[in-house]
């Protein structure tokens, strides 16, 4: 095999396939990146067995071939060339070459004869949004799946397709977040859930344009992200999702309206009276017109008074103050509304038309004299 | 005590003696830092023992007095305070509160009697030269102390003024980088050796101005550093340093000129090919117009020719690659010129008029074939 590419190109692939080496694999060929040139077309390609990504890369055949090389040295050495025309060329046994002006690098290389292609994913079902919509739904969801749970489902996000409505929730047992995003044109209703990794991996190599589209093809068994000239296709998790319609209640005794950014500020100011390993809840004082912030812990106190909007009963609830900053720090909106029924009971973050919902339970605490 | 303080003034403030804040110590008041207000100013003052630094810090004294707050959390509070008036007030026993609009903080504090101030330093010896000059001559020297040496001299710096000429020098058995810079004024003649720790401090705090001076102080024990509102104190190293000059020779059998961007890059690709535990040479090979650098190690080979001027003897001769990179980094010349005689004894980069001379031991090598 003999390819040539300019250096940007070369790069540029490189860091979207290289999102799918796995760290440790038992199959060495799958820490190297796959450069299929044998038709008419160069495809680099990666796999960790749960997701695989190939993407399509300018560039000439000079002579056609397969060659595998280790995707860490591959990746480094690319960043430090030139910027000018990059010539890999196989040479006899298992060795590359890779040249750029003057510099010549050799290193070991496989024949990729036992690389895992990507899985074959019938393309009927589908949904087509922005770049820019499905990075920003990913964002404002991810963070609040369970990392290391035994339940495998909380470790990915619903994906749900329902009335022409794009619906994504995750959940960790202590909150919920949801979006809900408009879809232009009809599909039909699906649910499947998306492994959490999939989704922080599409989201680092979509460059996001407003105006550039995304393809999503379900399957039962897989999920397939096509745009530009990259197709990343993931298994999904198997199993009924948590059914998050009951949990969500539009009920409330008191709502309160409240600056952001004021908000977060606070909050952030609080934890750094929280200690690692320490679970000190914030409490809110919400009163008319003055919402008292305070929170107290081994290392100190501290407290606070916010201006709010108030509507219903004065309350005292308290809450894991980085669950409140996770969820504000993805909204957008400059003033937020939260409501809440009594000092047991999940607060709700959300929006008039319910574009984002953010459910995060209250925890006990002991009311400040 | 009270005082109130600008956020912007205080957090600047805590920032510079937080650099003498110890990461671990027997004292628990030196994890503090020392807000001395029992006078007409207020100082900031934090001290690991072996370095001391005190600040004046603009503010209003309403309550004179003295407090000690822990120097990490007093940070991380005063870094997330909104930008307006901090008011810090000590409070009954062993407590301190931190205002700014509405919010409060109450945090432990010590009342600093306990507390070890600067150490008494004769002002007679002493030079004065450039916030900016100081800065540079220490990041251009500082690379090549020896981190952990049971020659304790070789993780210090020498200072030397001689015939109104300032040469600062630091050596780790394989090199040695010196720069000479030449004072405005005629001093007395000196010789110290200044720890590498406070070195990488003070450079670190200087804000670095060409047209802002800093006054250096020197007695048997103790070098001193004024500048703007602050002063740094710093035990010496006890002992004679080594005889640099003896080290240092202008014969030369070979001279190289180079273009330092070619040859930094070259050696930046070839580093790639080495790992952390592996010692790889790279070898340069030297010749009319050109020069051949190579590597190969168990990861691959690289090889690459750079257009050079060259002078005296054709040269085979090998070196460690980060010794090359870490001198090339700090020489502000496009061009740079290397002396040397054979493969065994050291190379020297140096200008014409020697305001720097790095030395560079070459390592054994195979010639490749």
């Amino acid at each position: 095999m003999k390819c040539s590419f300019e250096k940007a190109d070369l790069l540029e692939a490189i860091n979207i396939v290289l999102k799918a080496v796995p760290a440790k694999t038992t199959m060495p060929v799958l820490e190297c990146i796959l450069i299929d040139a044998r038709t008419d077309s160069i495809l680099f390609l990666a796999n960790d067995m749960e997701m695989a990504i190939q993407t399509t890369v300018p560039g000439t055949i000079l002579e056609p071939g397969m060659i595998a090389i280790d995707a860490k040295l591959f990746s480094e050495i690319a960043r430090k060339l030139p910027n000018n025309e990059v010539l890999i060329t196989s040479e006899e046994t298992d060795t590359v070459r890779i040249s750029c002006e003057k510099a010549n690098f050799r290193i070991p290389a496989r024949r990729g004869d036992d690389f895992v292609f990507l899985p074959e994913v019938e393309r009927n079902d589908y949904i087509c949004i922005s770049q820019f919509t499905l990075k920003e739904v990913v964002r404002q969801t991810i963070f609040s799946i369970a990392i290391n749970d035994n339940n495998k489902l909380m470790t990915g996000e619903l994906f749900e397709i329902r009335n022409g409505v794009l619906r994504v929730a995750s959940l960790d047992g202590h909150r919920i977040s949801l979006r809900n995003v408009e879809l232009r044109d009809h599909y039909a209703d699906k649910k499947v859930v998306v492994p959490g990794k999939t989704l922080s991996e599409i989201s680092r190599i979509l460059p996001g344009d407003r105006d550039k589209d995304v393809y999503i093809f379900f399957t039962n068994k897989h999920i397939l992200f096509e745009f530009d000239d990259t197709i990343l296709v993931s298994r999904l998790i198997e199993g009924e999702y948590f059914q998050v319609d009951r949990m969500i209640s539009g009920d409330y005794d008191t709502r309160v309206m409240v600056n952001k950014k004021q908000l977060m500020e606070s909050i952030e100011r609080s934890i750094l009276l929280v200690r690692e390993s320490d679970k000190k809840p914030i409490v809110m004082d919400i009163r008319d017109e003055e919402m008292g912030l305070s929170l107290t812990s081994m290392i100190g106190s501290m407290n606070e008074e916010l201006p709010v909007d108030k509507d219903g009963k004065d309350l005292m609830i308290a809450f894991n103050p980085r669950f409140l900053l996770d969820a504000l720090r993805v909204i957008d909106d400059e003033e937020v509304s939260i409501y809440m029924i009594n000092a047991k009971t999940p607060c709700f973050i959300r929006d008039e038309k319910e574009s984002y919902v953010y459910l995060i339970l209250p925890v006990n605490f002991t009311a400040p004299r």
